[in-house]
């Protein structure tokens, strides 16, 4: 087995499970990556661990995440626990020299991102955050016709990241409605993504101006103990200026019915426009200043082999990638940067440029200030 | 021809003529309102308003537009010119006791607005302005889902308008580039019209904070002499809140290719939403979080005869109305105001309301600050 | 009044008040027509004809249609009575030199169909047919793409229109369900339409094989007398092939729930597709195999005044034309021709062409034979 | 291993490498089935055998997939290969006692489909066809709409299935196009799925009539020698009747441009209707005659966890759910037949079913009769 890479991976919920699933398939999806070897699961209890442990494939189980720090085997790590827990365990993990795989936000605080990403940068180790949609072979369709000037210079940006699992005023009140446990609201589970596209289309912000509400501002205590109050926000929007001097708006809702994932952008460029909306993820729209003007309109382009690494997984268009799949494709990333002895994209630096964004936004909101993005 | 109102109209462009179709057509379209009679046409030259009098059955033309201040036979004067021009003509009209439609926005600059809203005001005529788009019917739907609670209590709201006539980097430079001529760019275009809707849906908007930008910062001007200035915004954004507690974003662009006519709304609640895009200006889209949750989604109402007054245009749902139906259905509240001795929606009052958002925005982004809406 | 063309509109229903808004408007927003001067309205019973004249703004009204065929002051009759009617008035109207404006379809039966296109055509008259959708600037734009080139050589066709309005099995019977009064069921309401678009897009039908039901078999009475006996069909299907050699299928169904206007077309050619679909009226969807492969897609082309006459109507693109507006088209094609002394299209002859394959759907379905369609 | 399933693929291009994929992670995704191994890949040559071997994780590798017979740790053979080679496999490995998972279609021809059913229904062994697109949690929803009477009683069917890896007339001839190495065209290819999903929805069809053609009839021979004749059907269509009474039509070409994987339907009921398309396989179309007329239209539904088995994948809706996906589900569907000593579905019995009616469709094409499908 010597060459592989050994593989630990802490969570076994929504996450991990994306994990233990990329894992899997990642080398027969791509060929060509080193093989892995998946050695430990951790959760708690021991008898979850082991019992995920049996059905995701996994050697080991654990219910002791630092026993994996010591195991000369494992050479990555996957953190996908609830983000307060992701500090610690990431800064122990690269201290002790494993890469790492880190769900996103990096952390409840920039403070606590920024000096995960100052021990990952000094430590040399390969880390990559989740930033799934990235990865996704539109959207990398779309960076390249911004590239390529297919639409010109861009000159205005939009962006949304909705979904409605918050949009019940009746659910009931959990640690995610407090700061302490949660960090943000919306803006650290959705808005964030949202982030990591603009910045892959266009580039750093600049600086923004924010506003942020909870809408739903007390929730009712699962024991029935009266309401509990929700701490962070519902909803964001901020106006935002790129470095590029392109303006453009940010909005995000976890309480927005019906969206199930609508993360969507408008690149409106000087010679045509990009379009795209998670909820359609196999879809992006271009419309192009081109050609008779009888004829122009916005064209629908369906994911294919054409737009790599799509045809690793089908080699017919249109047939359709899932989330999932963008899963394996961060694996991907990860394994060829390890074999590659190369950073992988996005990684705590990148991520961190991202997570600066969010907690702008919330500070902007409080304050009613234009906040300008450190470098 | 006792009974009938008589009719002026200023101006045979493209406003011009979608009053002239819709004065011809409101009386046979809906019936029940009082008769109309075409009286006179005004533009310059003459042989132009001579031209099109006869194609608009207009009974005679004239090349100065205050003949029609002393005609006892023009109850009703239709303003369709530069908007420039706008405040001049309605107080003047206004004066001489003529009910006014006037297009939008009512006039360059927020003062002038006021001035010709407190004249109507004060002097008791009917006005109507053109906002057309709350005529629409699915509009109206909106607004009485909102208003029955099918979407229960709007917790967010956002809003766009864009088009593509100055997407085009080499358009050559027009008046409409300059303040003094045309004013506000972008927002007195298009930006106003999304504030109308925004009120219809929400009420009044109590403060925001904007941003703005002229993405084509000159244009070639048209005798080759080099470039010329673009002084008025291209885009422009605002994070608002709604005197109601709710918070939202509007965002306006003239440069935004393949954007025909995307006139379009979110209304998020607390228990549905209903999204909006003029470019399918006959559908309304709708989630109501009821029902089975497996069959649950956001359905497409297409307008039909439920949809007053669609009705009567056309007793078959699907069937489509167009633009210049809602102009028909604007004569229609113009006429049945006059004829009930009532104010007519939205008259210089409401439209005022209005046009103080859209100068709100582009003073924020002019100073960075917080702005206030006046009451 | 002279050079002017006097009208006569038999009918004041759902068709009936189309005509009289088209007849109003087409001069004012096409130009150059010959002016129409509104003479008769003639309905039963004479309050209902004097009543909607005032409403649609004609001189005089009438409970006998007949008294249009000897006044020498009217020129055109449009004819929107109920199918079972057309056949008797435009063979008298013919033969007393009027022009004849008829909906379709023509009549109830072939026969009759042929022997109104036999009269017409021996006298000369301008004759139009009501096929509304083939005046669509977007179909024109498709035609227009097929004679260019642009998708390559036909290779098949699909098409199918389908309405609800006979979906609710607890409708009560009409005599729309007696073939005696009504003919056909949705091939002559809706098939017809389609076949006009099919001839419209690739020519003429060689042969063809159907199939049909009556998915609904009885009705309720609404006297309450139990139920009486649906004729005519529901649903209707075939599988046709051009004179020019390409295969295809049309279906068609009165009883399709949701679908209130829905007919839509797939032309597939050589070097790309069409798509159409009469509730996004103002769009068609082009693919063409040209180009980079990764940029390929169906494009959304939103009607606009490059595709004429749409500019008669907007000069904005996107602005959305409605249903009427295509009667407007009509009813300048009608003028138009009558000035040019020219035939319209489509005339009585166009028009038997379509009834000839609707006829022949139903004959094959009875018969299960192929059905070659005569020349 | 004792309890596990030994796995032997056969085929490594497009469907081999689905399965898998399939294979790898079907317990990790489900949890609660037999284990799997990954015993033996078969290609030729063995270079590419071995090769793909250690990209997809099997144990062996062999260039001779008779050895799979013999060997006792090989439980389950999957079918990958040309389907002209599907016969002599499937019926000597069922003659071993393997339990078959073959890709669809069965066989080039019927009587061959037959011999491979009559064999696996004799031997009772497990097949599974490869008919993925009836896994998808969304057509089990439209099942399961239409059990629960959601849109009543069916009342019409409409069927799609298009690609266009056939539509450039300029691709070279291939073996593809001889009916002894290929058997049919798009029917074999993309009709039959289109069948297994109107049987799904309605049941089976007991009688055709069908039309087909060869849209593009010579190809040019990949040596430059002229033209080679395609020999089987480019389009086929049909006019069919379902055991239950119901009407309706199937379409299918695989030389429509644009569509890379539309395999669409509309079910029309008598309180509603679904509506489905493959090419956003995450959507479901429901209308329902029911609540306010006003609000009533097609609901758009996304794919979700209430949609089992999407939840295995993902416990959040909306995140989409990918072609390969379908292939686990399958894959589950076999290992759980197997577990629990049942047939799976759709097995080489159900799939026989399918395979009558493509062959029907081209047999009354032929010959211009109805065909009547044998029990």
């Amino acid at each position: 087995m010597s060459g592989s890479l050994g593989i630990g991976l802490i969570g076994t919920g929504y996450m991990g499970k994306t994990h233990a699933l990329a894992y899997r398939n990642v080398h027969a999806v791509m060929g060509g990556l080193p093989p892995v070897r998946l050695k430990t699961l951790c959760d708690t209890p021991f008898a979850k661990a082991e019992e995920m442990a049996a059905q995701f494939g996994f050697e080991a189980a654990s219910d002791d995440w630092r026993s994996l720090l010591t195991d000369p085997e494992i050479h990555i790590v996957s953190v996908t626990t609830p983000n307060k827990l992701h500090k610690e365990m990431a800064l122990e993990l690269i201290a002790a020299g494993k890469h790492v795989w880190c769900e996103k936000p990096m952390a409840l605080t920039l403070e606590d991102a920024a000096e995960m990403e100052a021990a990952a940068r000094t430590a040399g180790v390969v880390t990559l955050t989740g930033y799934n949609y990235v990865k996704n072979p539109v959207f990398k369709l779309a960076q390249e016709l911004i590239a390529e000037c297919v639409i010109g210079t861009p000159v205005h940006f939009r962006g949304w990241v909705d979904e409605d699992y918050q949009a019940d005023p009746d659910l009931p009140w959990t640690w995610r409605a407090r700061i302490e446990d949660a960090g943000l609201g919306t803006l650290g589970d959705l808005g964030c993504h949202l982030v990591s596209m603009a910045y892959g289309l266009l580039g750093p912000i600049e600086s923004l101006i924010g506003d942020m509400q909870t809408v739903h501002a007390t929730r009712p205590m699962p024991d029935g103990s009266g309401h509990g109050e929700v701490e962070n926000e519902d909803t964001a929007s901020a106006l935002v200026r790129f470095a590029n001097g392109v303006q453009g708006s940010l909005s995000t809702s976890r309480s927005a019915w019906g969206r199930k994932n609508r993360l969507a952008f408008e690149v409106h460029g000087s010679k045509g426009m990009i379009c795209f909306d998670q909820e359609r993820m196999n879809e992006l729209q271009l419309y192009e200043n081109s050609g008779p003007k009888a004829q122009q309109g916005f064209k629908t382009i369906l994911a294919g082999p054409e737009h790599a690494p799509y045809g690793h997984f089908c080699p017919a268009a249109g047939h359709q990638l899932g989330f999932n799949d963008l899963k394996v494709i961060e694996a991907a990333e990860l394994l060829g940067a390890i074999d590659e002895s190369r950073s992988a994209y996005p990684d705590f630096t990148a991520a961190l440029e991202f997570e600066k964004v969010i907690h702008a936004i919330a500070e902007s909101a409080r304050t009613g200030a234009r906040i300008t993005i450190g470098g």
